[in-house]
């Protein structure tokens, strides 16, 4: 994309057939914004693919929009290219063959949150519910078979903050870009207490963005202005699937961890020992997080205590290089806070693979 | 290094004898602020280690900063870890056993430079002059054994733009952050001169920072705005040198080219089979540029276009973690900015190795 | 405006019959970017707005950018507030009385300019010779009525570099930001051609962003990535105007002259001892800029030292207070750049006011 | 000063005699850092300070920063100007007149605290203790003639935090730039419970940076990480004080709320109908806030949703620019956030007059 607004690539592949506009069910893809609460490049890019595909399927964009789940996370820093992952659902593939799993991908939302819901256990119920029932869709009955859950769900904007104020409504935070630690962790949380990564007897509100040692392994959340529910998209393997992709996923040691592209796509072939065929990398989809206490393999980093530039934006930066270096490809979506998402420091990383 | 006026690891190595003060000729280091014109961070650190020295040597600090060099890079973006490395020249080292080539280091300054003279041909001059009369401090004959040569000159600080202005002296820019390409290209162009890499047929005023083709490869130059004459630090093996160490340099294809460690290693051990042996590292200098036109291997990258962090940052950031990846060890010496350094979007890379 | 994407404010306008789709001339407003590059919120505000237009109005959005002039400028640093001032030209208007001069506008667009023209005398020319027609649609004769000249021109994105590039063109600046003030200096050069401000012996190529004594007092220029060609808005009195505003102008000597809004105001007024009644201000219109070498009435300020925070954003906030202190209301329309725009230091600030 | 190191001015004073080394007690100004907590231009001042006075006191230079207090705010936006203020304490000034209250000076410092202190009750206390302490020694016995108390005390540095968890301790917060907010609150009310602004009873761990309508309005507090205690200089006037200074302060309304100076300068005078004679105005020291949920007199700013610059820096230069507006003179001490300082939005002004 040659900026956020930018669709003549799936507009390229709309007109020679490669993509049919009925087909597509979700987007995901990374913008050049700051990845902040004034990062409007998100919203740019949904209102402009939303264009773009209404004139195709007669709808209004905002039907568009209720059709098609976008999942945007803005800040492509350092060598991240902004680009969109297209997924479809073909009405002609080829029939499962009953014996191989295949990449299944299932969708849910839960109803609109009131800001002082946000980062609470009433959303980390609300994720929980809308995972089973993304997983449901998707022909999942084993949890081991889901290896990548992309949650996006509202932050508190100075409107919601404003919002909750006039009904005297109590916030887990009043800083905008401070919400996005407890918005981000409550999801994960959600995915981990579907999946059953975590008990409910673990969880309560005061352990939200604090008690980091309950996680999901698979989860991939993001918090965003411009939402107000949270949208579930659940990738997995099934054997009703078809088609020739499978999905794994794999943890992130740190942040330099480049050995981790391998065990991801080794989780997707079910081959613990195979060695990475860089031409069989369809996608990557990472977290990235700054090291603990800005610790990393015993040197101090100075990313948490920079005033000028975001920790995220520095460890985004720092692990799509390292992704790149050993892909060769900086079209990646990465994105920045791993709240309840992997143990501190670690993050998780899932790779769709042509089998 | 706990911040830049940190001085404890230093003093540490002094109390328990690994380092005598007396010895220590140069001190290359990384610190944390931006990077740009306004980052006080290098003279802070300059001051706090000028200080501790001053104490052990019975001088003034200003009479340790013209005994020692000082070369501090702004910028530890992404992972890289604030550190010195510190170099001594021992009177108590074992004689060199006249066959094998080690490690040895050349040091000269400039004069003074005018303003007018930043990023000109009499700044190329001068520090060709000054990379000459280093080589023979070195002990080296053959130019193919230099591998790395360190260079920190000034840029045009607000005040020296001003000054330019009351005696009617032309700059070539009147932008303190802008100057530093023409700072960083004159410099490098002198190193280039120096060692045969360009012709001086092929320099005058109206190419620098503009005719890229023309470079060194093994020059690491920088510009700061606390300096006024030029450092060279030239670092090659030489017969005449004894101990363990040896440098060898490569170039970076990229800022994601990961298999540059491997072959900076493979020529400090004049072995372009060898495989890394990361024990062996003793320390990675290296430079970080942005793709060409930000294109990095077809995908477009945001660096250049981005008006909230420089393409500096974005740059060291991605080197940064790639190099840390490889080696593990995020202690690395990259600044950014490399005009007439390789070629446009290539960079250089120098490692020191204990053999 | 909530969000660059916010047209609730205009359709309440609408809907209440406040304003008449169709006679919506020009949109002038601030959103929430940083002003540079990689500012896409200028792009969302004219996607949105033009997209609620295309419903009244029966067009197709990018019908509505052809018929009506959007300009926004990004950056609202301090306590400036994202708003948009919509212009309208009604037919229903009291006719002129033949005897007092009224506000008047008049619009006029270049051609696409290739990215070589760019900063050049190309762009003076094609400039000039829209402000004459847009002066000439507005009605004014006298040039003297002309108070503000609000001009909108392309930068250099690194896709303009790259098709340059492919093309063996040369470009003023191969710099993104860097291009900003080439392209804000030669419109404002060609608005200072057509009002007589400066003759064209005194213009070429060599003097654009150089020779700075040389400006239009009523220019107010911007440049961003998302343009091809320069649209030009045209303000100024006009005995065959009808209506209760009026406009001026005056100069602002530096970044904090709090002055400067009484002698607009007296200037609209044509009365240049008029106290100020802020309640007769509708509209603000003026230009930030950085005190010549940073210097401001003898106090060195760090605003153009700065490598964290581009000086126009420091001057943009600065401006933004100071006015808004005098007015109460900080939703004013400040850009920030002023090559070619008054004296170095100096900038324009326009004032409507109901009378 | 023309960097954070630049003690020329000092010199200068020194060496002419208006400035006697042995008679400094203070030193209060800002530094062109960004404010953060890896803000190092506060350090590197302070040493460079020290420096010099060291060879004019012949001390060491760390028992001058224990002999004279140093509080350096970081952040230059707009146009404030570096400069510092430093304050003198004269065994040759003529006697008190035994009727006229002229400006005096308390100095008083807390322990170390711990990091599990840092923004709790046992920090207000220890604060509360040292104004007390403070007020003594500047022999006002009326709280009313104090008009303004600096504090300067620790924030959360990241190894602050690292030592918390090695002992199990727990913190206010364990984000390093979002534990000023506490720090800043807790030496305010600190302020507060000495001057009877606060009752102990209101005051609780809980209520510190959430329940805002407790406050002092002549407290100024800051929060620095290279500070392990806090600094309290405390300035009003007394009976007991000679000189020809007077000391007063107002309440800031907003950040654009020019009167203030005006009221302050009254306060000084002791005549509320005075008109302001800017020649009397010797020093200025205020804070600036954000607006109450980013909303200013009724239209919407955007400090608060910005992820690339703090809001601290947008409202330093808002209120900075205003200031200068009024007064002609950017050198003013401007410090950002206003936890328990004034009503949330509101903040403190501190004049001193010469009379």
């Amino acid at each position: 994309m040659a900026n956020p607004g930018d669709t003549a690539g799936l507009t390229r592949l709309i007109e020679n057939g490669a993509v049919v506009p009925g087909e597509i069910v979700a987007v995901i893809g990374k913008t050049e914004g700051n990845g902040g609460a004034n990062d409007f490049t998100r919203g740019l890019a949904t209102l402009s693919f939303s264009l773009l595909l209404a004139k195709y399927l007669g709808l209004a964009p905002d039907e568009v929009t209720r059709k098609i789940a976008f999942v945007w996370s803005g800040g492509t820093e350092g060598v991240l290219s902004p680009h969109a992952t297209v997924f479809t659902r073909g009405a002609d593939d080829a029939a499962p063959d009953g014996r191989s799993k295949r990449l299944t991908l299932g969708i849910a939302v839960t109803r609109d949150l009131a800001p002082e819901e946000v980062g609470t256990m009433a959303e980390v119920r609300l994720v929980a519910e809308a995972v089973l029932s993304a997983q449901a869709e998707a022909g999942i009955t084993d949890p081991r078979d889901v290896h990548y859950v992309q949650v996006k769900g509202p932050l508190l904007t100075p409107a919601a903050v404003a919002d909750a104020d006039s009904r005297g409504a109590r916030l887990v935070t009043r800083d905008p870009n401070g919400s996005k630690p407890y918005a981000r962790g409550a999801t994960a949380l959600g995915v981990a207490l579907a999946l059953g990564e975590a008990t409910e007897s673990a969880l309560h509100d005061g352990m939200i963005a604090q008690a980091m040692d309950v996680y999901s392994s698979v989860a991939n959340t993001s918090a965003g202005g411009e939402l107000k529910n949270c949208e579930i998209l659940l990738f997995g393997n099934s054997i009703q699937a078809s088609g020739d992709l499978r999905i794994g996923h794999a943890v992130l040691q740190d942040v330099v961890d480049a050995g981790a592209v391998t065990r991801a796509a080794q989780s997707a072939l079910g081959d613990t020992d195979a060695a990475l065929d860089i031409s069989q990398l369809v996608a990557l989809f990472a977290k990235a997080e700054a090291p603990p206490g800005g610790m990393l393999r015993g040197r101090r980093t100075t990313m948490l205590s920079d005033a000028d530039i975001h920790y995220e934006r520095h460890a985004r930066a720092s692990l799509g290089a390292v992704l790149a270096s050993v892909t060769g490809d900086s079209a990646i979506f990465i994105s920045g806070g791993t709240e309840h998402q992997c143990k501190p420091g670690e993050a998780p990383i899932a790779a769709i693979l042509r089998v």
